[in-house]
């Protein structure tokens, strides 16, 4: 039979999302979701609607949430676009400042989906290794710059690793860059440090910060994410390349109560943070070797000698109805990644990995 | 300010959606919506939803509205995508069989959002003027396999004259194109005539259907659609080029109610008709005139010596309240397009034109 895919589209591989378990008793901690419900208002604006209103289009701009995302980070409602999800603004970056055949930067290792992205747009992708401590290499923007990228993805927190760099830092990538950076902070609501680098889109004419609230707000299963950045920047993807009502008239309504909730969503994190302590205490106690991190997750490495490999003990654990995540990169093959659960859920992992 | 939009974006214009006014009451009929309120059964999947579980990332493939929609339509899983709303499928198709460069073709006048998403991927648009009557012209396979278009969009019924193609003569066109057929049904629920092309898919390999639950099913606002085709048009969209999670979990949930109560819906395509044909016959005895259409709108030509332009027109009932829609396109100049809104509405608008 004949196939009609572009070349690039034929002979990629698409993205696999992580595990989702038909039994909603396992222990899911695959996935970086949170493990508190989002805020009770969520649940008002359910039972108060009325779908007849449906059988209308949505705002097209999503702009009660815009200007309340903008007033939380004190900026303007033109320096905000709404996306589904993260990935949304991911892939409208793409569209908006890279041609097929110009090359895309990231970091190695890195949230797995940039590259699948960049290879649907058939761009080549310049891969940075990341120094043995998770740390960028010093020559990491002159590399970019070489190579001519036009965006380069950057999450921070780090993905795998839970690294964070300071804002001092990301100034200074964004000012060496010829080119656009995109700031992933998927994972900040996270961070117990003092972090805050949404001034720097005023500072710099190339950044766009990507939030979301699959993870600090409990709402994976929504869709909702949004980019911050300086309007030349946020205009072309709000006005041309987005899809004409890309968030539905729920989704909306459930976003603004969110981030109207901000301080609710916050106390979760907190406790996640709490808990992530915990259970780092708890492995480094078996003997794995765990660094402080940012995020809802941990990322662990099998001890010498340990009774199996990490592809192992992920299998050992899902036969128990606890799900983590292994990886095929060379440099993450002895480790595992663990996302924060709630305490009894922590507790039955450390009880399930002592008892192997 | 440096700009680092692509070239083409830089230079393209948006996709302007239709007027969404902030006044409930105005009688919108400018943007084809359902006047009639969805079903009951989706106000009870609301009123039963219990947002914890929106902590979760939501099935990524839509697989249970897909198998609705799959039984519904007599066809298998793997020949339905779930997308937001016909225009992610439509973007969709383009990132999936068009490289940027190739051609993509429509006819002449047509939905305005498809040349909007061609030139986001910087393809040139082979435009295919219609005959005077709206029908194809003869020689419209061959002009789009001359200009060696790697995919081709057509409205059916054709937006904005009503017109219905059949599938005899669809069958045609797809074994005449060398290349995807995009079949955009998006008003095929208020058709009146025999019609189901839903078994061409497995005649041809080139051709994907658009399905919308937008306006047959009352739901614009719940952003939901989807295709219809041959598997392997289907897997690299579904597997490769959507995004990871393209439909939040509410949707899905919404969605599967819909496509549940179909009968329903098509009750209220049944009240859409007769309205249509009663409004007809208002603007034919006003002097307009108006083909019979097979969609919930009309396009009606102003009559000669009529006290007002169709961009006056406009004007005048926006004034009193009233939403419709009128064109730049020089073969729409004198015409407006009217949506079928409930039996008051379409009263209150023949009223409004008689008092002018």
């Amino acid at each position: 039979m004949m196939r009609y895919e572009r070349n690039n589209i034929k002979t990629m591989r698409g993205y696999v999302s992580g595990e989702q378990p038909e039994n909603d008793k396992s222990v899911k901690l695959n996935t970086n979701e949170n493990p508190y419900p989002p805020a009770p208002e969520i649940q008002q604006v359910i039972v108060n609607f009325d779908v007849k209103v449906l059988r209308r289009y949505p705002p097209a701009r999503a702009d009660k949430f815009r200007d309340l995302a903008a007033s939380l980070h004190k900026v303007d409602r033109h320096n905000i676009i709404a996306t589904r999800g993260g990935d949304e603004l991911l892939r409208l970056l793409i569209t908006t400042f890279v041609n097929p055949g110009e090359a895309i930067a990231m970091t190695d290792p890195t949230y797995s989906l940039y590259p699948v992205l960049a290879q649907i747009q058939d761009c080549p992708v310049v891969t940075v290794p990341l120094n043995e401590d998770w740390s960028l290499p010093n020559d990491f923007t002159e590399r970019i710059n070489k190579a001519d990228c036009k965006l380069t993805f950057l999450v921070n927190p780090h993905a795998p690793s839970g690294k964070l760099l300071d804002t001092d830092t990301l100034a200074c990538i964004a000012s060496e860059l010829d080119s656009v950076l995109l700031i992933d902070e998927a994972y900040v609501d996270f961070i117990d440090d003092d972090y805050d680098s949404i001034p720097l889109i005023f500072e710099q004419d190339n950044i766009v910060i990507l939030r979301t609230l699959s993870k600090g707000y409990s709402l994976a299963g929504l869709r909702f994410g949004y980019g911050i950045g300086a309007e030349p920047l946020i205009r072309p993807m709000l006005e041309k390349t987005r899809d004409s009502y890309n968030l539905d008239l729920i989704s909306q309504l459930i976003a603004e109560a969110a981030i109207s909730n901000h301080d609710y969503a916050m106390e979760n994190c907190r406790k996640v943070i709490a808990q992530r302590n915990t259970l780092r205490d708890s492995l480094l106690e078996l003997g794995f070797s765990c660094e402080a991190t940012q995020t809802n997750f941990l990322l662990a490495t099998i001890p010498t000698g340990f009774a199996c490999s990490a592809k192992q003990l992920y299998e050992e654990l899902k036969t128990q109805g606890i799900l983590i995540r292994y990886f095929s990169d060379p440099r993450l093959i002895n480790k595992v990644r663990i996302s924060i659960g709630l305490p009894e859920e922590n507790k039955k992992l450390i009880n399930s990995i002592k008892s192997l």
